[in-house]
């Protein structure tokens, strides 16, 4: 029995991290959280987190810090007494990962001991990390549970989230004292209801929901779906798509684990547990949208996975946890917010003669 | 082709490090060594490579230095051009990794990524890594071959030469002006045959030849073996030991190897080809030195694996290399050791009544 009050949240201002800070406000938790803004290149202040707050009407602590700056991190521990850390913090773009191997490592791995360090060094024991089903590498079996073997992983960006996950097991195995869940995402998409928060990836990205967003606001022409020739229903690859807003809820049901059980390391899928082959998802986007995806078929890229999609058995039977939206709502969602808000959180900005950028 | 003259070499103070630097020396290549004497506790300078420079009669210029203290280590490479990096620097005490991960990830890890940073920065892209056997885990199959997989790892040490290895490996991926070479050590044993540099555990030990030499000694009463009862010729676990003066002349040979070829990322064993149980182990020690090593049988320890040996054909092909010495050279050179340096590099050092400490 642990009584959780105050969450610090790594990543707090992202895509995933923002709509769980909305989920852990709503379910009455303060929030702590931090970004380097990695991820959304040239920020300097959390505007999804503002709109957080606006959709909650509460508050959020934040701070502009890098895991990597081990002193603020300690700073910001000595400022506030946390009894949960979600650590979501990390760069996540598996094409760049490859490229800049180095980099990935240095973020993700030294960044999660730091927090690590920091917590023992304020006894904060308990954490809910964000791991990725691309630990399981090319699946031996579908759908995948969690005692699928992990390791084989084919790129940077998973093998980093699998070094963690052992780092974490190593760790819960040398102190009892820490409380530890690792939730394996599948393919996070969607956005909150309202519309005003959602994905707004500001480097390259190559994830579908954004890509077919971007196709039919008519900034890019066409989507290319790479491999129609995979032994799947219409030969497009197959994923695990969950609405953003159900993984949030994930995390709240991951808490709840954790203050009402000693959990030492446990492991969870957070998947709808559906199979959606990409063909399957445009039709469904065009369905629910009204708007035409047109596409073209190129070759398969090298170090696709076929077909991957989850078991969730576990995360219902242990956090009572469940996907409740199914693709046309994360369709319908993230539809909502990429309209709304056609630049991301860009939106409200114009430039001005002199180049000057206002707020409006 | 590439031509090296002057080696960096981390963790040179070392029991592996010393007798490579002596080796180097021999083989004519110009020294720079780096340690933080985290193995031997206390040390501030370096007395085993004082002992390699009245060896060879070469000198070797030495810093003190931490690989985590990033800073120091770039102004190092400022001082210096380096052709080769060779990195022993880690901790090592499996058992001790098991109690403190953190620790260990964070010394092992971070300082190799520290290392490849400033490497690179330094446009300085040939290394030799100091690997393991342990990367190994439980063997699927014997003798152990390079392409056995790896990843199973038992220990938390072993788990960060994994990791490490898989780093290099997404390195050299990412940018093909590297050429790595990574030796996965079995059981290195011995000492240099003048008796002047040998294996000096300040901290607790468990390897057995250190072991056996305490208890020949008189400093302990018995040897423990755990386990009789395993399926090798006489119950006792097998290992592969290796005479560290092989291992030395395994990464001249590796030099060489980078210098003459494109390498990329190649991973060689070093080990002598052997079984050898821990029972003939005793035995041959007895017979050699003529002293009687009294053991007593314990339980299995758990973790531990029964039988453990290399196939160094690979070596043997690309690098030229194998090993020479045969374990009666090894029990025979490491006891030459011991006697001359009963304890350890402190041999020459007295207390004097107020209790300072002179070196003569």
């Amino acid at each position: 029995m642990t009584n959780i009050k105050t969450v610090f949240v790594t990543g707090g201002a992202g895509y995933i991290g923002s709509h769980c800070v909305l989920s852990l406000l709503e379910a009455g938790y303060d929030v702590v959280a931090i970004d380097n803004f990695a991820n959304s290149v040239g920020q300097e202040k959390a505007a999804s987190l503002d709109r957080v707050c606006q959709i909650t009407g509460k508050e959020v602590i934040f701070y502009k810090c890098d895991l990597l700056d081990i002193q603020q991190l300690d700073e910001i521990f000595n400022k506030h007494k946390f009894d949960c850390v979600i650590h979501f913090a990390a760069m996540k773009s598996v094409g760049e990962s490859m490229k800049q191997p180095l980099i990935y490592y240095k973020n993700n791995i030294i960044g999660a001991m730091n927090l690590l360090e920091v917590m023992a060094l304020h006894k904060c024991y308990q954490l809910v990390f964000s791991s990725s089903c691309t630990v399981y590498g090319n699946p031996a079996f579908l759908p995948i549970t969690e005692d699928h073997p992990i390791g084989n992983v084919t790129n940077v960006y998973g093998r980093t989230k699998y070094f963690i996950e052992e780092i974490l097991k190593d760790t819960v195995n040398s102190d009892q004292k820490w409380n530890i869940i690792s939730l394996r995402y599948f393919n996070p998409v969607g956005a909150h209801s309202s519309g005003l928060i959602g994905e707004d990836p500001t480097t390259n990205f190559s994830n579908l929901m954004p890509y077919i967003a971007q196709v039919a606001l008519g900034k890019k022409t066409s989507l290319s779906i790479y491999g129609e020739d995979y032994a799947t229903s219409d030969g497009t690859g197959i994923r695990d798509y969950v609405h953003v807003m159900d993984l949030a809820e994930g995390h709240v049901a991951a808490l709840k684990k954790i203050q009402s059980n000693k959990v030492d390391l446990k492991v969870y899928n957070l998947g709808s547990g559906q199979g959606t082959s990409v063909l399957e998802f445009v039709k469904t986007f065009e369905k629910v949208t009204g708007v035409k995806v047109p596409y073209t078929i190129e070759a398969r890229r090298e170090g696709d996975i076929e077909s991957m999609y989850a078991n969730c058995d576990l995360a219902k039977k242990d956090l009572g946890w469940t996907a409740k939206y199914n693709l046309e709502d994360m369709c319908r969602d993230f539809w909502k917010w990429q309209t709304m808000n056609p630049n991301g959180y860009k939106k409200s900005e114009t430039t001005t003669k002199n180049g000057k950028t206002n707020s409006h």
